[in-house]
């Protein structure tokens, strides 16, 4: 692809090099060879910039660099732009129409002849498969269980009973969508018994399933994972929750059951949130962070629980001389006792 | 189902509505419709009351509600009796007994007539499935391995070599029952030798384990989690634990290894436990707190390092003003210095 | 086994006990029985040695028993002996080579007749397995996946396209090797735009990988976890990652895109570390500690955020005295606001 074109897929401008430039790949800074477009986002990359093997680069507006041999698209966002580049030089591999003998395929369920079914795959009663997807080897789609036109599910994935997969959602290794809720009642005997989880879970069309997530049916009703959020590797989605649209929630993070995640909220790493509360439209939450509260919207949070984000760095800060502290007011208190006696 | 046969069903009496009222269904305030029971356990979800459509409710006693049109089931415990309307309204579903032609069981296995193994699944030598058990799609049962009677074994579980599960377990999808602790000794050279891991692990009657969670074996002996004990998802329990009966670990919670949990302990999620340590009966430790030391029988524990509730809440109040604190111990010392100087 | 060719085996001295006593197993002091040996390595469990059965004991130099019935095996490091001793008597069970008829190989794929394929296992186009390689049933390897010489891939394994496990690994159940990296772009309507993840993981010989853990492939590049590391249960790697040589990381830590760990790291349980930042050599964190910038060569570090551990300490004992502390400077401001209204 000339640069030319790979400005104009991009929305960027050549601001140096030959538009006639023949670009054939992209890759990071470090690992990117001749013939690849690369790109800088993050100022603390930009010594590599340098060493570069890479022959284009996408610059954000305002970023300059001393390399004059290297073309320069610039981007309102470089970032997105090198996406666009990517997904343009790495194309989704093609779904191969078709079942695997092996596969284990119930008579009443429906499968699209546009569909790829891959080995010892196994679809339940009324499971409904649409165009265009693709079911990876040993995954389980129970029975009632509805995947959407064009979506990928992984190896190892469950797929539970009633549950409805949206169109181009992509489920990755392992995951379970739809396990039971962690739901008891006590008894009189202080035995816990099981409350029945007969609801299901729904993840919208875009949606995005790391490996190794679990995500629980409601107990009556349903859990639902809007369009568009993506969702990491070993996230805890309880029973009964609702995440909006664009949401992110990485890896490790849990949702006990019952909260309302907004849309755009990001929830990053080992994030932790109790049940029956709301996070408010554009939250974040930092890593590690925790709430037992709801979340205003476009608020920054961090902390065990979690507050405002700026007075928890002060915070934090004060606390890495916490030691030093009680000595502080010890002398405080014996200086203030020896002034009081003297007076 | 008549008001009146659910009341004596649940234990409730009638305080308001027709003995003869048919009820249908169970569902929560907020999804219930017409024909269907629901309940009020937590206080925060009372203003649904207003608009349910539900035809009756389970109510704590002392708990009044403004809605004459809705018939009321007084109950001991409003959670308990509505869990007991849910069981009876949706049963679990019965066992089909028999073999999937597909299913890869070795010779040597001990296969119930009653119990029902899926597409897929794969039993290994001398493995034991006793009656009524339900195998799902795919899970792979190892040699020597026991599931007790009525258990249900959902898709892409591994139970590993020697391992028992009892009567009435449930273990949800992608869990891994008996993996290799994780052992190691380090050698001249400080790189670390393997430390064989042939235990096994021990589920007792009545257990339920979550999705994606992993449960080592013991390197010598075993890891055994006692009667009645619920296990959430993305749980680790770490080689040569004992989990004593009807304890609640909730999502995410990690034991090291060799830790005793008591009686009726609840681990809220995210909690990590250290190894070698015993955490007494009855004790709770609050979500994403941690202890490396025994912690007392009925003590509610909080906080990295964990220490009494109360008082971790009031030091979580006094951090969010530490930054703030900071400036006061600063001016107080200021101002001491000041005193000093002037006496 | 006698005694003395025990002894020479682990590099032990025998100081109490004949030479010609027969020792025939191996385990902890608590469940040894008569004929094994067994080891003290953590002083907790110094009463235990009153009770246990065994027949033998390693110990460290200079530590003394009451004992006069045990043999004593005196080593340099009793818990390395005892581990030398364990998989003597708990050898590695035999790879017995062969493919299940019902597993589905591709008829690309490069399998060693030495090589052992459980039943179901699906092995894609072009991958490989080497010699004395034993893939547990229903275990999936994708296209151009390699699988290096004497590994063990275990029941619901899934190793990604591309993916390279050297020799002599061990990947527990139900572990994703190779998922998709979390990488989107925000684009000009506010959604994600998912980055392609075409980059593969590496690991390399000798690697341990727990049960229920991810590991994401790079972008474009690799992921590479290198010689002697293990990893626990329910870890998450993000895309990029560098793991060093013999680091241990423990259950459900997880690590963000783009770090690098390096030789003999230690991270603890629940650990958390961000993006693009390095831990160098020997770097210890403490279990539910985090970090979000470079952690220097032979720290121990603790908190969230993570600092020097001894520091931390301090801090910690006195934030459980937080709530005490805000009544005492309280009570100083009132003090010194009376002497500076009396003077």
């Amino acid at each position: 692809m000339k640069l030319s074109e790979l400005a104009e897929l991009t929305s960027a401008t050549i601001e140096n090099g030959s538009p006639d430039l023949e670009i054939t790949s992209a890759a990071g800074l470090d690992i990117a060879a001749s013939g690849d477009v690369t790109f800088l986002a993050n100022p603390k990359y930009t010594s590599q910039i340098e060493t570069t093997k890479a022959s284009a680069i996408f610059l954000n507006e305002g970023v300059k660099i001393s390399r004059g041999d290297l073309a320069v698209l610039r981007a309102k966002d470089a970032y997105l732009a090198y996406t666009r580049a990517l997904r343009t030089f790495f194309p989704v591999s093609p779904v191969v129409p078709g079942v695997h003998p092996s596969a284990v395929i119930d008579p009443t369920a429906n499968v699209s002849e546009r569909a790829e079914i891959g080995a010892n795959v196994v679809l339940g009663k009324n499971a409904v498969v649409e165009n265009g997807v693709k079911i990876y080897p040993n995954a389980t789609i129970y029975d009632n269980a509805r995947i959407g036109e064009g979506s990928i599910i992984h190896s190892g994935v469950s797929i539970r009973e009633n549950c409805e997969v949206g169109r181009n959602c992509i489920v990755q290794n392992n995951s379970t969508i739809g396990s039971d809720g962690f739901g008891y009642a006590k008894d009189e005997e202080k035995r816990w018994l099981k409350i029945p989880q007969v609801g299901r879970v729904v993840l919208e069309d875009d949606v995005e399933i790391g490996a190794n997530t679990a995500i629980d049916c409601a107990s009556v009703g349903e859990s639902r994972i809007k369009r568009g959020t993506k969702i990491d590797n070993l996230v805890q989605i309880g029973h009964s929750c609702t995440v909006d649209e664009d949401a992110l929630i990485c890896a490790q993070t849990g949702l006990a059951g019952t909260s309302v995640i907004g849309k755009r909220v990001i929830l990053a790493g080992q994030v932790g949130i109790a049940g029956h509360l709301k996070v408010g439209d554009d939250a974040v939450l930092t890593a590690k962070s925790a709430t037992s509260h709801d979340v205003e919207p476009g608020k920054v949070i961090s902390g065990i629980p979690g507050f405002d984000n700026r007075e928890w760095l002060r915070s934090t800060a004060a606390f890495q001389r916490l030691g030093d502290f009680t000595r502080r007011v010890r002398e405080l208190e014996n200086k203030v006792a020896g002034i009081i006696k003297a007076v």
